[in-house]
Parts: C-alpha cells; structure tokens; sequence
C-alpha cells in the first residue's frame, strides 16, 4: 500500500511537473511572439508558430495521462480534484500557446511590413511585458501553490484591461488614411493579449480554489 | 449491483440531458444576441446578458456534479472518458454563452445607435444564421452521437469562416469617415461568431471521438 502511495505521489509530482514545463514554453511564446510583431522579425514568428505544434503535442499526452491515473488510481477527494483541475489548466495553457500562436501569424501575414504602426508599439510592448509577468507569477502559482501570488496575477490583470483600453483608444485617435486594415490587426492582437492574460488568471484562481476550496 | 449500474446510468443520462438543456440555452442566446445587435434592441441585449449567469450557474453545478460521479462511481475506460469529455463540453458550451453575451454587450454599449453600420448587416445576419444552425446540430449530436452529423458542424465552419473573410473585406472597403470606432465593434463581433462556431466544432469533434476512439 505504501508503495501505490508513492507511485501514485510520483505521477501526481509528474502532471505537476508537466503543467511547469507546458508554463515554461508559452511564457517563452509569449515573449517571443512579442518581439516578432514589434520587430517584424518573420524568424521569431516562424519559431512561435512551430513550438506551438509542440506544445499541443504536450497537452495532449499530458490530458491523455491524467485521464490513465483517474482512471488506474481511483482517487477521491483532494487527489481527483488536484487531478480534474490539472485538466483544465492544460487547457488553458493550450490557450495561452494559440494566443501567442496569433500574435506570430499577425507578425508573419504583414512581414515585411510592420504590423504595428508606431502610435502603438509601446502599449503593446507594454501589454507583451505584462502578459508574460503575469504568466511567470502563474507558473510559480503552479509550483508553489501559493495563494498570495495568485491574487497578484488577478491584480495584475488590472494593469492588462487598462491597456486594452489605452490601445482601443489609440486606434481611434489614429489616422487610418490608406485603410483600415492596420486597425483590424491591432484589434485582434490587443484581444489576444487579454485573453493571453485572462487564461493566467483562470489558472492561479484554479490553484486557488484548489488550496483554499472557495472562489474569491 | 444491478441497482448500482443503474443509478449509474440514471446519472450519466443526467449529465447528457444537462449537457442538451445547456445546448438549448446557447441556442437561443446566439440568436437573440444576433437579433439585439442587428436592431438595436436593448431589451432583448439584456435578456442575453441575464440568461449567462443563468447558463454560466448551470455549468458550474454541472461540473461539480460530474465530479461527484467520478468521485463515487469511479468509473473506468469509456464511461470515464465520457464523464470527462462532459466536463470539457460544458466547457465549450459556457464559452459558447460568453460570445453571445460579447455581441449582446456590444449592442448594449452602442445603444441607441446601432452597433452594425448597414453594409455589415446581411453578413452579420448570416454569420448569426450559420452559428444557430451549427448549434442546433451540436445539440442534435449531443443527443444522438451521430458521426454524420458531427462533421456536418464541422463542415458548416468552412462557411463561417467565409463569411468571416467576407466580412473582414467589408471592413477594409468600407468608408470610416467618423472615426475607426465601428470598424473596431465590427471586428471583435465577427471574431465572437467565429469563436461561437469554433466551439461548436470542438462539442461534435469531442463526441465523435468518444464514439469513434479516433480524430478526423
């Protein structure tokens, strides 16, 4: 009995292990895709749109062996919602990766050409910093369990819907003489940004709900 | 252990039928959000926005009861992987509920005007038409399980994503002399109706795989 403990403990260890590693690359997505759409760097988006390949492959495998663990394992209680939640932040990370997935392809669709006209490129370089500052609190949520830092990635949030409505602001200050199109691109990128960091919030209040068992 | 299975059955038949009333409320959401947006109706916006919580309540008691299921029964094989596809399903759905209450909220915001300028009508009217009908065959797949009928949604995406093109040229021809205001809307609610239709497609993509142990 014993010993099903602690193979049981070292699967639950390596879901754990595995939601890091997914953490890790779409916090790396994220900032890569951010200097790729700033610098209309084709490499850097090309290097984005390919890991995202990877990460799904992760995610995948990942979802398949919880579901193997519920289903040889049994768990009740705290261990099958641990579980069932690790499931969904797979999710989520999944999201996040297609979220930065987004930003490479606006990035690719208008190389050469800059996809971010210049009123704009410090707010989104500011959204892409504070994406990937609330990605890295969530990766440390997912390690450390820690309740203080999960509310901080909800406050962080904050700062991102502020910047949402400086860049909407923005668009429609700015002068579109030779066409919309640039508007549409920095509509969507703004929105990807925001549901980038919404995902990161999902995340650190599901670790939340899990260590504290109540919403905030 | 008769009785057993059987009360088993009782509560997978529970969450299939709570999976298909969920499906009816994003049904009507979708089309009464379309209907808001397209005549700036107010009164028919906040009935939108109202009935999410409603569905955004019944998916939360939803999940807590699959894994209450899972919990007690500890089902394995395929009754495991059909309680845990219910659980992403009622994901999908309840961010299905979400698009709809963007475009409501869109028509609310921009009251009395209208959200949609005239030459996006007829496309917006489609787009809302081709996401009911692709929900109504998520439902009908929901309750029957039919392969057939799950590629059909997924067939029927190739239209919105058509029509999403089209509407993305609609924007780009059109004249935004009043400022890129509407041109911003215009995008975000084209982007809901896509990402309604893409969850549509992931509901029967999930069930034909239960059923069919294999993705297309």
């Amino acid at each position: 009995m014993a010993l099903i403990r602690t193979v049981f403990q070292d699967e639950l260890d390596g879901v754990s292990q595995t939601l890091q590693d997914l953490s890790e690359m779409v916090i790396a997505s994220i900032g890569t895709a951010t200097e790729a759409i700033l610098n209309a760097d084709l490499k850097l988006a090309e290097e984005v749109i390919k890991s995202d390949d990877h990460i799904d492959a992760i995610q995948h495998e990942l979802d398949a062996r919880i579901i193997e663990i519920i289903a040889r394992q049994q768990p009740v209680a705290t261990d099958l919602r641990a579980l069932v939640t690790a499931l969904r932040i797979s999710a989520d990370l999944e999201r996040m990766g297609d979220m930065a997935h987004h930003v490479a392809k606006t990035a690719r669709l208008r190389h050469p050409n800059q996809a971010i006209p210049a009123p704009a490129t410090e707010i989104i370089s500011h959204m892409g910093t504070v994406a990937k500052n609330m990605a890295q609190k969530m990766g440390q949520v997912i390690s450390t369990r820690s309740t203080d830092l999960s509310l901080e990635v909800e406050k962080d949030d904050d700062q991102m819907d502020e910047l949402h409505r400086r860049l909407i602001t923005t668009i429609i200050e700015m002068k579109w003489e030779s066409g919309v199109e640039g508007a549409i691109d920095l509509t969507l990128v703004g929105r990807y940004f925001e549901r980038y960091a919404d995902h990161a919030v999902s995340v650190a209040r599901r670790i939340n709900f899990l260590v504290t068992g109540s919403y905030r």
